[in-house]
């Protein structure tokens, strides 16, 4: 069974290369399409292959600082292996996806020569390749590294759950490979797309009256190639570091089930089920997920946007649904009929497995709800975006803020579905139940890849349709496939969010059992103190990000215009314009640009840490509740600011769409070129960094956040390797006392603590209810290793003589 | 002692009336000046009463409420008497300070025809008379039903802390109805003046070209009456309300310090020294701010900008530096020399009076920090002010995305100031420390109330010159002072913020040690999802402001058109315009569009507690937790929103200034008129809402919400009225076993709780540090009262035999 995944992973890589040839056979189309889209696709190689030499040296760096933890912490140096396989592997995984989008353009806009249908049936095909891609690549590294270590640290065979951490443990390197490039990736892809639209926008409507496509715009080459290098490469590694990160929590938390249940559990799966399980849904989610992308097809020539839709939606609902049942079976199948589970204040409890089951519904049912609610408040035609085109009327100032304050009034909804989420799941199977919430809705992931990859796909075909100068017909048949790539888009970020929360959230839960802390009490100052300075990172974060983008458009826009000036016929279509000055721009500053904002996301936990280890020295759990502390400050606030610029970016964006097809306001129809056009246009490029600079950023830096408290966990708490002992005996006795009959229940429960240093800690519970009477007793015993066990074994002496008649589970 | 803050108060408010008959006495200049000043003030005074008529039925509702309340905890009905009178005292102080700004605006204008120093010296008094008016109200009502309580509960002298706790939640009654009455002032007042503006703005500008003040703009009236009930009548809501919640808040937290040294203590105060305090400080505050007003005066007629702002700040200075000393004479006067205060996870410490005179220096230096920081990001002529400027040149987009960075960005500063506030008062004298540390800064409030109310107060002086047609030099001096009250008004906004956020703070830690939860535990799912539903309310709250602001400055505008149509000669002004009509759709729209966020901000708190009771029913620590972590999101993410908002907000208003004396851009001086000027006005058009409509309103959203928790935590919390017996003894035993000296230390701890209802529950806590070794036993006893009761004496009795030799302190 711990194989499945990878035959999962490997069916679905395999179906990926079959549709990759399939795609590349297609026809590339005439000379001078080809001319364009090999522009694209160098200018996009130009950047990634200047990304990672930068990455690479970040790898470098960075795996020096793991190996200097490993051996600080006495730990494993494998984690600094899967660190560097981990981020090698993001990194394939977003320029395999950058490099099939980029071949798929051109043969879209071809196709769409000769029909719709198959235009979709090429770009769709496309972004199925970089989703099976990603997705599988996620899980055969995943996977292959569990068995690996697993292998290593255990011999394949369940020994205890604190060996079973240092396997996990090991594993979270992985995770921090991906996550750490799919920053730097989803920033610095941000900043160029935008960097390269915003330039090309008013370099080209405001200075020569040109469209952004007009091959006479020098910027324009730099706009389609950052459509792939932030669209495509960025969304890529963002999901693939969501996938990872997801499994890999609940498999954390699923140890940690093993362990409330008296450390081992009777299983067909080796006793490791309800580790194997989040591991096993990601991989049955291929290939529903290559199911699925098989449903999508359109007939008719004549389809408009709403059937392109319509196919997009039955792909997408009938992968759900099959996840749904999959669920079902993989959860009734693989976990304990009934489990125990510890919860906080609660105590142990009695978790039967088909409500991890409906855990897993929450989660899809939080994936279908958020980008609903994402479509609500920035599709065409919505309430929402209405209201923003009626205020433009007003001029650019009422538009901002109609289209701000649409923003902000949509993290409501998307709120209290989250909220209400986490809680449920964590009701129905504690935080186990929350981390296979996130794992169903990841299951699809491919398919929502797809679906996303699609989109910018569709964009670079019209451009290119554009300056090849095609038939009108292929131009309106790329546009319609776009209409519907933007609301995808938006739907996408919208899943995009809801994984990264969800992830967070489970990463949360699993660092705090990783650290060994009874929670994170956010009345102790200096843990308050860090959920304010957490909640102030994404804001910043988002600032840096803007700035960055107005930056660089600004640059953009003086390399236009000189060109303009100096390039003689440019305007005439005579001279040829320097496209790769723009692309240099664009590459350069995006670069330079991402530094700050990674920086301020690696190195405020550290900070964290370092401050509260000056200040606290010896008291490992208070800086850990700090650390904490700043891990829901930036989850909370980063889920916020992602939603709200998110929303308010797709919002602009359509309300200035809105026009193309004119609109109605105080009765009159408005169109392209009115006033009111024009204050949405600026509403729009306000927009463009939030949607596709900052906002989208959010996901990763929470993400990362919360996987680089992880990794720290170790140095903080005292769990991990020596936490070897730790036994849970329930004794019940029922005495007849007295005349009446009475009835006393005693619960026992020792709990060892071994530490590197000599401080020993041991926790022994007794409970006695006796008529109604509870009496609980803590006793904490402190002191050197030694000295400790002793006492302990001298009460579990004690205890052992004196009860007669004991039933014990272990 | 207990009667000094009356006495001051007292002080102050003669001063008040003083300097009131004296602005009064100053001429009000001719016909013309009068007509518009008597405009401006009835316009101002039918908002209010609207406004009030409508809080009326609010403060009845609300009153039932709380009786209903106060009935079902069996608890007393003083509390809604307090609440009235908190009410009614606050609109009171808002209204005394509308009127007198309203009164002096057009004595300002007589004055500035003679001299500059004339109009500063009459704007000032002006100032001055809010200023003291509302501190010496807020002094005034809270000591007075201090000791109205004190005499009722306690016959005014100390028994012990439970009973004091009494008082003290009767007292909250006072604060919450101060803090009510604020927001509707706040964000009411806030919709009217920006949909006034705004619409004054675009109707003036866009449609017939005029300027704001114009008197052919029919908007212009509403707008000058908006300056006195937002930014007057709203701020000085808002300060009276922290005033007396940081007061309250600190109380609360005396009383507790009072209980950790073992439920008594002897001074030359009855015992309540600590209790005391907050007041006194708060009454020397008043007296201190009286003097500090004294030197503010100019001598040069040709004094500039830099020589009135000069005079200010060395008032404000000379005030923050006498309320050091003060403090310094009071904590260590009436406080004792050494305090134990109980460290959450830490125990008992020593704490020596003069640390808490250090956590009120940190409280004074977050206050300058803070205003500092405010004055950096927004201030004419600042960095972030040129970089807005320069990004205006390409356009309304780049302006509007730099404006938002520099808003986003200055979080940065203050956030970790604020944090760092936090985590050194608290390390310094526990939450005490930080609620001192506010009330310190809050000290001043009459000063910074003055310093506040004179801007506006300028800005209509200037309105009215204008309107009446004076001498450009009348104007220009005006100009003076309103350019420094722009700045002023910013700063101040930044006080407002830190005192909001230390005021929340401290009613936080009031309300954790009311419930008498052992904290606040995030790792808890419920308590984390409400974390989320807390951080979003602030941000939903604001997009409801803004588009308040929105719809109404639509309709404005609508209804000026319409006069410019409708009014023969109203554009060569020989038609009047009908300027009621527009101030009628400010006062109608604001009334209406504050209902939703006051709703959401009352509203909300209540929902989580009956959501939370009706799932997990008899568990009310874990509902008071959730409530908590409801409160931690609001206060965390208000906090960033209000820096956010306010800054970005100001920086628009100061960028856009910049071109009234013109600014470099790219080489070339670019003045108003320009396009890059036009981009700015679009900016500002954004900003106004920001500033001073959703951004100030989030001070008391969090006040507010802290507030509700502290009134609700009675229900909530077993501790209140029925805790009344809770021993605490320390035994200290030496002896010597076998050969070795051995030093065996033990401590025991009893911790009675009795609940209405029949359970109770009893904490038993014996630490044994032997040799090192360190043993804790907790143990807890539940059941009905009389069981446990026993049980507790029966382990009373037998530790009594066994220990001879035994240090009791009770």
């Amino acid at each position: 069974m711990i194989w499945m995944p990878i035959v999962m992973a490997f069916l679905g890589l395999a179906y990926m290369l079959v549709k990759k040839s399939w795609v590349m056979k297609q026809d590339a189309g005439d000379g001078k399409m080809k001319e364009i889209s090999d522009h694209i696709y160098e200018g996009a190689l130009a950047f990634l292959n200047a990304e990672y030499r930068l990455l690479a040296i970040f790898v470098v760096g960075a795996s020096i600082v793991l190996a200097g933890i490993a051996f600080y912490m006495d730990s494993t140096y494998l984690i600094v292996v899967a660190f560097i396989i981990g981020a090698i592997f993001s990194a394939f995984a977003g320029n395999m996806g950058m490099k099939i989008a980029t071949k798929t353009n051109v043969r879209t806009t071809q196709a769409a020569k000769t029909s719709l249908p198959n235009a979709l049936k090429v770009s769709f095909g496309g972004g199925t390749v970089m989703g099976l891609g990603v997705a599988g690549l996620a899980v055969l590294g995943l996977t292959a590294f569990f068995i690996f270590f697993f292998q290593y640290f255990m011999d394949g065979i369940w020994t205890s759950t604190s060996d079973m951490t240092v396997v996990l443990e090991a594993l979270a390197g992985f995770s921090l490979g991906a996550e750490s490039i799919a920053l730097f990736a989803r920033v610095g892809g941000g900043i160029y797309t935008k960097a390269a639209d915003v330039g090309a926008d008013l370099a080209g409507k405001v200075q020569a009256d040109i469209p952004e496509d007009d091959p006479r715009n020098p910027a324009t080459i730099a706009d389609n190639v950052g459509d792939n290098v932030g669209d495509v490469a960025g969304m890529g590694a963002d999901l693939f570091g969501s996938y990872v990160a997801t499994v890999l929590a609940a498999m954390v938390l699923g140890n940690y089930v093993i362990k409330d249940m008296g450390g081992a559990i009777q299983d067909a799966f080796g006793g490791i089920g309800p580790i194997l399980l989040p591991m096993s849904i990601a991989g049955v989610g291929i290939i529903i997920s290559l199911i699925g992308t098989l449903l999508v097809k359109i007939s008719s020539n004549d389809a408009k946007e709403a059937d392109v839709q319509k196919a997009l939606n039955i792909g997408n609902w009938a992968s759900i649904a099959m996840v749904a049942v999959a669920c079902y079976g993989l959860v009734t199948w693989m976990l304990p009929e009934t489990m125990q589970m510890d919860f906080f204040g609660e105590g142990l409890q009695d978790i039967s497995s088909i409500r991890v089951f409906y855990a897993c519904l929450v989660g899809l049912v939080v994936g279908a709800g958020i980008s609903a609610f994402t479509e609500y408040y920035t599709g065409l035609g919505s309430k929402p975006i209405l209201k923003i085109v009626q205020q433009s009327s007003t001029g650019a100032g009422t538009n901002i803020i109609a289209g701000l304050a649409t923003g902000m009034i949509s993290t409501f909804s998307s709120v209290l579905l989250f909220a209400a989420a986490i809680w449920s799941s964590y009701a129905l199977a504690g935080f186990y139940g929350v981390a296979l919430a996130a794992s169903a809705m990841m299951a699809t992931t491919a398919m929502q890849l797809a679906i996303d990859a699609f989109g910018p796909i569709a964009d670079n075909a019209g451009g290119i349709a554009e300056m090849s100068e095609q038939d009108p017909i292929v131009r309106e048949r790329t546009d319609i496939l776009d209409a519907v790539g933007n609301t995808t888009a938006a739907t996408g970020k919208g899943f995009a969010i809801a994984s990264a929360a969800l992830t967070s959230l489970a990463l949360f839960a699993a660092y705090v059992t990783f650290t060994g802390i009874d929670g994170i009490n956010i009345f102790k100052a200096p843990v308050l103190a860090m959920l304010f300075v957490g909640g102030m990172v994404p804001v910043v974060f988002s600032a840096l990000a803007m700035n960055a983008v107005g930056k660089a458009a600004m640059e953009m826009v003086n390399e236009v215009v000189r060109q303009f000036k100096e390039i003689p016929g440019i305007m005439e279509g005579t001279g040829k314009p320097e496209y790769d000055k723009c692309v240099a721009i664009s590459t350069k500053a995006s670069l330079k640009e991402m530094m700050l904002p990674g920086l301020l996301t690696i190195g405020f936990p550290i900070l964290v840490v370092l401050v509260g280890k000056l200040v606290y020295q010896e008291n490992n759990m208070l800086v850990a509740e700090m650390l904490g502390g700043y891990m829901a400050g930036v989850t909370v606030s980063g889920v916020l600011w992602a939603i709200f610029q998110n929303n308010a970016g797709g919002a602009w964006d359509n309300a200035k769409k809105s026009f193309e097809a004119g609109v109605e306001i105080n009765g009159v129809m408005t169109y392209k070129g009115s006033e009111a056009h024009k204050a949405a246009v600026t509403g729009d490029t306000v927009g463009d960094p939030f949607k596709d600079t900052s906002g989208p950023s959010m996901n990763i830096l929470i993400k990362l956040t919360c996987l680089i408290g992880l990794v720290i966990a170790p140095i903080l708490g005292g769990h991990a390797a020596d936490n070897d002992k730790m036994t849970s005996e329930v004794i019940s006795i029922t005495s007849h006392t007295d005349k009446t009959e009475k009835e006393v229940q005693k619960t026992l429960n020792i709990n060892l603590n071994k530490n590197d240093d000599a401080a020993t800690k041991a926790v022994v519970t007794t409970t006695t209810l006796e008529n109604e009477i509870k009496v609980t007793k803590d006793k904490i015993i402190e002191g050197t290793a030694e000295e400790v066990e002793k006492k302990v074994s001298a009460i579990d002496k004690e205890l052992g003589q004196l009860q007669v008649g004991v039933k014990k589970s272990k």
